[in-house]
């Protein structure tokens, strides 16, 4: 940031009286200017045991395999997020959606809110982000071919509470060595 | 939003090619400046059965009765966000934080991340932010002087989930009509 939003002049960073962190702020009109991490919304969408999984037809990390996902809107509940990265990556809706993880990427100032949820039925197809659809068994999940370390971290959760069942509220962080 | 925070050119409210919400675009460079929903991330603290609870001393609710919480900042994980809330409203340490409810709130662009967390002891004293600080029973929360709806329905789902000692995660949207 190198100029001020509300005015239009050069922003210094420093730390504004009464904080304890340097934020931009306006040389000009005194604006503080916060910035903030993003909230990714996504879905674990199910089928039958299997697992809806979207190839990517965009960069960042185009031509590997994820889940549902993306930023949260203005406006936008978390779940409402959910639903419609689901309809515009895979054109499918979702039923029984359940709250399932919370990822933090503080490196990258972003947080991920995974659910889990049933696809209400097949007619899902590609939306223009995604190249190919396809369903996968846990044990066939492309391990080596995930877009993001959220997306494989969260998966393989999934796949360790399948064993018992249980699918508890997961919260965790990832390291920055992680990423890839 | 007025002028590019890049350049100091002047932006203009358009839909981007390939997206389909309007942005605050650069008419001089193009850089699109996107604008996302903020993260909070708080606590009820609790002692012996008891809710700590914190007079806000500054704006906006100045002399209500909140509970730590406060923005994510970039490069913090969520559950350090309500720790250090927790420090700098209450100079309070946290032990057992468990994660609670999720509380949208899309018509301010916010959602909060609640945690249930025990009081590691009872030393705690007001940061700068609060005036004054108290452990209530639940049947003492003083519900007409609560600073804000997030506070009020988080406590609200607490005192229900109480009756049966089961407190599972809690996911829920504020309308804006519920907002006092």
């Amino acid at each position: 940031m190198k100029f001020c939003s509300a005015c239009g002049g050069p922003v210094e960073l420093k730390i504004p009286e009464g904080d304890d962190k340097p934020r931009y702020v306006c040389q000009s009109c005194s604006t503080i200017h916060y910035s903030n991490p993003r909230m990714v919304a996504g879905v674990i969408p199910l089928w039958q045991g299997k697992i809806l999984i979207c190839k990517r037809a965009i960069e960042p990390a185009l031509g590997t395999w994820t889940l549902p996902a993306g930023y949260l809107e203005n406006g936008e509940s978390v779940r409402a997020c959910a639903i419609r990265e689901t309809r515009e990556e895979a054109g499918a809706e979702l039923t029984e959606i359940i709250p399932y993880a919370m990822i933090n990427l503080p490196f990258i100032d972003q947080v991920y809110f995974m659910y889990r949820a049933m696809l209400q039925d097949t007619n899902f197809q590609p939306g223009f982000e995604s190249s190919e659809l396809k369903l996968v068994s846990p044990e066939d999940i492309p391990w080596q071919q995930l877009s993001f370390a959220s997306i494989r971290e969260v998966l393989k959760h999934y796949c360790d509470d399948l064993k018992t069942n249980q699918f508890p509220f997961r919260e965790f962080s990832i390291k920055p060595e992680h990423r890839y």
